[in-house]
């Protein structure tokens, strides 16, 4: 079998940079020591600049669920009600853990494939006069759907009804990808992980905590050891950790930072939004149908309706004969869409190569499309 | 600085091989494909040779605290009895977890520096003639107070008891270090992480987990979503994992466990217990005192009494400045004792270096000893 | 700056395999010890497959024009007449070391641009009846020039002539990524090097040395005591070396040899044939003027004729900014072609986001080109 | 078999800082683009603070005695005379090169194990009235015995004498580990390695060339293409190469520079004398013998009698067990002494251990030595 250069196009995890796996490469320090000490601090100061936040960061060893999870337990009590906005695999996913731990889980639902229209989220919280909802579950970016929520409306929203819920927001996909304002927009934790944006492995969950997140904790019961965030907080503060922390990710995070710092994290921004705009006009330019409206589409992962008459078993073989790693449908969108991520350590040049490759990869499957296709359209709308 | 070689002698994180550095400087797989599938399905058949065991072993993403935490909130539902066996900081994290969980924890306590008496444990069972007590949280090696356990007569003697308890060793500190025998001893769940014996960087907490624990699973109660056991088991089986789990690190221990079996696993435990018994020789014969008693010394890492007139401060600067790390007492220990990890990746040649180094650390802060000594006391008894 | 991902497009170094970085990222080894021995074995043996030779093969530290060096000194003397077919700057060069050993260089010049023709060789042998002329200096793959010569014809050519000219082949830029057949077209000797095919960083130098070429050896008076080729060959056939040799560069050999022998050395070939026209189609598609005649082109770097008001400089500059790194016009084509390298590791999904670069590139700079040429010309050529 | 722990403490190559592993674990560059310019410089700018020089420094791809062949061959003609003084295999070959180019070698020999005497070399110089001696050639550390030469007595002298010739001297397993100060003391060519000071894989030769080398450079006849310093150091004070040249090294040099940089030059040298002291002095507590004479021995290479009744295959082969590689007697001195290399990378930590294991291997084998004598040797002589 032919060893060929791989493109790792999943929503997660993405292609590692070589300087972060370089920065990887090395024999471990003493998590008690001072060289670990500056390493943490450096990681959470770099990080509070990605999440544009004052308030602190935490790194927990795990992933994005787990981050998810340490963001219930920290903050809620058993029979606490929760308004979980569900429209894909992983917000039904945050809405089912914390109902693991025993939260009154209220759901909001919005269709797969379309974000949650804020006015849904805002009217309710307005009607809950006495304040009985103690948190909003919402995800910035929901992976499955390939969908972006206007998480700004939601947030100042809040804000403006004084409404004292905790805004919790699953950014696992989305952060250091798109524009996500912790701090202006009124977000109580936003939840990461190593393995998208950071381009770097899995295995660290990441999560900010407002100020009035740390109210919350003070009174919230819900059970915890290895999750319990002060714990962690008060040690990271001194740049030590309760128990061992994967060191390696945190000289691959530094490194990250480092990265994201030099090319602008706005420019960051930019950047996947153009490629997004660029594959979904890509996408239309070959007669393929986007799962969301341009406007709600995210700037990560594209989703994608398979053309009647290709199974995604095939268009998959065809696709990972070339090198491109792709994601299926999840869920009740198994099947139905194939998911393009654009995360991360992602460039034009092997982005429009992808894309070509998708385009031949179709037309191998007797799909009807002109060669050059994908190019054109990505060309005309990406403007990079 | 000179930046000279570093011999990571804590009780962990230990030295990573340059085989195991080198097996995870890759890029990442899609963690939904046939590489990840067998790749999972490797590391899991090599565990369980490694721990004696032909029920499940699983792998979460997170550390030993966290593998904890996964055995109690599995099998246990709040207000359970439980007894908890502890003489250390980490027999004693054990039951905190517990605690924290719920759990109506019961403490047999012995004296730090000591290994437990299985008869104090077993008569305790004996005397809980219905059963009440749903699980035994034991430490195999404390890692604080550098002792081991007699696992074998407690495990053994539960079952002759036929108490219903779980028995639930942590071995995060002895695994592929000392001989543990899953299912000859009768332990339900054995607990470990991958940042010691396996040689590799933190990042993976692994449990086995019996069927006797999957009975106890089926009723428990503690509420959990991330540690959740059978969905976590159910898709390994499959090659597959509910979330992402750290992927570099399964490259680095399917060559861990490639190594283990190169050496032969009962001859990595004769190597433990030879280099630590030279390194107890060494002490003595530069006339300094090892915490434990000889029989009841750690195979992993020795506790070894400061002298009087030095202080720990000065000794570890001492010994940075020649790059070896080792760690200092923790708790009610600090200050009163010096702690020299020999866990996993260590060798002679190496060892007797340190201990030359540690002799003449100790030397340049005035303590008499003969150079040589430590060597003279290593070669007579640590027979490799 | 961004850090992009970065496509080494010149003709070589070319893109390292991640399989071939981890090879290579190891403690090094007793060059004198039997971990060495079975390595440089491996190597010797695997070279010969990829030679198609039964000969022996020497590794050198070097380069490829150490390589060509190593040629002639072993095997003229002063004052010996060689044949130097020159259309290029490497041609030329194998000529010049000669010369500057003190041979009498007689040209048979090409047109840059164009291969040689094998009659204007044969005849100039044919009409050498005394056998004056000891040897024939010829590149397999001009690389300046982006031109492959019939080596095949010249080989069996000279055979039944029955010239007994050495044939001194410069394959550095084209050993496995086209066909050579070192024994079966009688070339004396092939000369390779570490950077190209073999997808290695620089560092060694390759010679395949016939039987015809040891009996030289034996008269051969040129200086020389770096590049005695007895004395290495000697050694290696041992396992061992007389002088350091990158120890490094070997582990990466190995591990190259594994992945052309996984791919199947001939797909390795058909794969660059196929790339090769699939570029040179998608330069006529974007309606540039490729340097070689189609039938005279190389299957490893493409010469492409920089279109009228464009500048290389500025061409290079859009195409570094897009991550696009390629080689201009050396010597007299300086300014006026592109080199466009698609030699060992290089796969369609890559190459054609690389075409899509060149082909906006060209367009940033005023070039009248239709969005989505360049992969329509691929697609429909490369066939792959 | 056991993966343990390896240290190579052969003369060269050398044990690798993991920092240089890491630095060198990397994409290449384009070798003429603005990345590979930046390197270059730096690496040149470098090693001229390492070689005491404000003369030109080159870099060529090869080896250590690639260097001296490009020493010669840069500065002689055929017939030319030149002193070779000899006491081993490497001064030996510094004249056998100078021979096989046409050199009319006059040999000044000293007895192996011994240094050479200054004055001997001076009043050889002092006879040749006329200047017919147009070189020099000099081992500062003669590898194979051991030895160290009084380099600056000879080129101090030369100067006072105001004799022509020019003074050559192959530092390879000398430079950045003992003093040597290439103008101050009049030193024309200084020839040097990659790996052996320089802490990297082998791969690279370097030369420093005087001004008064570059005068001999104009009338030199000897022929040269590959190792014409001239194309070559044009090309790098430019930041460029004539021919492909080992990147990854230069990475892996850069951070050496950097490295011996923030140890100090003259620290380096410090250590290593008082580590070959140790070594000494370690060796003597037990019994043994050291070849040279206590001030003529090598601060970077210790050789050591092997004692009667023990074979050097047995002494490898216990020493290999334990994971320390050690060299072995060559030519007339095989069987007769062992040669342990304290080169580059190496601290008393590390030493002490491999002094340990040098002990009980001798005592393996039947030699009678108090355990503990070889730590107590080098503590009393080390003070480090």
């Amino acid at each position: 079998m032919t060893d060929r250069r791989v493109f790792l196009q999943i929503p997660g995890p993405t292609n590692i940079p070589p300087r972060i796996l370089q920065a990887m490469n090395r024999p471990l320090v003493n998590h008690r020591g001072p060289e670990f000490e500056a390493l943490m601090k450096e990681c959470l100061s770099g990080l509070k600049r990605v999440y544009k936040t004052e308030s602190d960061v935490v790194i927990f060893p795990g992933s994005g669920s787990g981050g998810l999870e340490a963001a219930i337990v920290n903050t809620l009590s058993p029979g606490d009600k929760v308004l979980s906005v569900r429209h894909g695999v992983f917000s039904e996913r945050f809405g089912d853990i914390a109902a693991a731990h025993g939260a009154d889980v209220e759901k909001i639902e919005a269709e797969w494939g379309r974000a949650v229209d804020p006015a849904q989220v805002l009217d309710r919280l307005e009607k809950d006069a006495h304040g009985s909802i103690k948190a909003v579950l919402l995800s910035h970016n929901e992976t499955s759907t390939c969908v972006i929520n206007n998480v700004e409306a939601i947030g100042r929203g809040m804000a403006e009804l004084k409404h004292p819920a905790l805004l919790m927001v699953d950014a696992v996909s989305s952060l250091a990808m798109a524009d996500l304002q912790t701090d202006a927009w009124n977000i109580d934790i936003v939840i990461s992980a190593s393995q998208k944006g950071l381009m770097l492995p899995p295995g660290l969950a990441i999560l900010s905590f407002s100020e009035k997140a740390w109210e919350a904790y003070k009174t919230a019961k819900m059970a915890r050891w290895f999750w319990d965030i002060k714990r962690m907080a008060d040690a990271q503060k001194q740049g030590r950790v309760p128990y061992t922390i994967p060191t390696s990710l945190l000289f691959g995070l530094r490194e990250a930072l480092t990265m994201i710092e030099a090319e602008g994290l706005e420019n960051v921004f930019t950047r996947h939004t153009r490629l997004a705009r660029g594959v979904r006009a890509a996408a239309r330019e070959m007669g393929l149908e986007v799962l969301p409206p341009e406007e709600e589409a995210s700037p990560t992962v594209t989703g994608v309706k398979i053309p009647a008459g290709i199974e995604w078993t095939s268009l998959n073989a065809a696709l990972l004969e070339k090198g491109v790693v792709m994601g299926g449908g999840l869920a009740k969108l198994q099947g139905r869409i194939f998911r393009l991520g654009h995360m991360g350590w992602i460039f034009e040049t092997e982005l429009t190569g992808i894309l070509a490759t998708l385009e031949s990869s179709l037309a191998g499957l007797g799909y009807k499309v002109e060669a050059g296709s994908a190019v054109k359209g990505f060309k005309r709308s990406a403007v990079i």
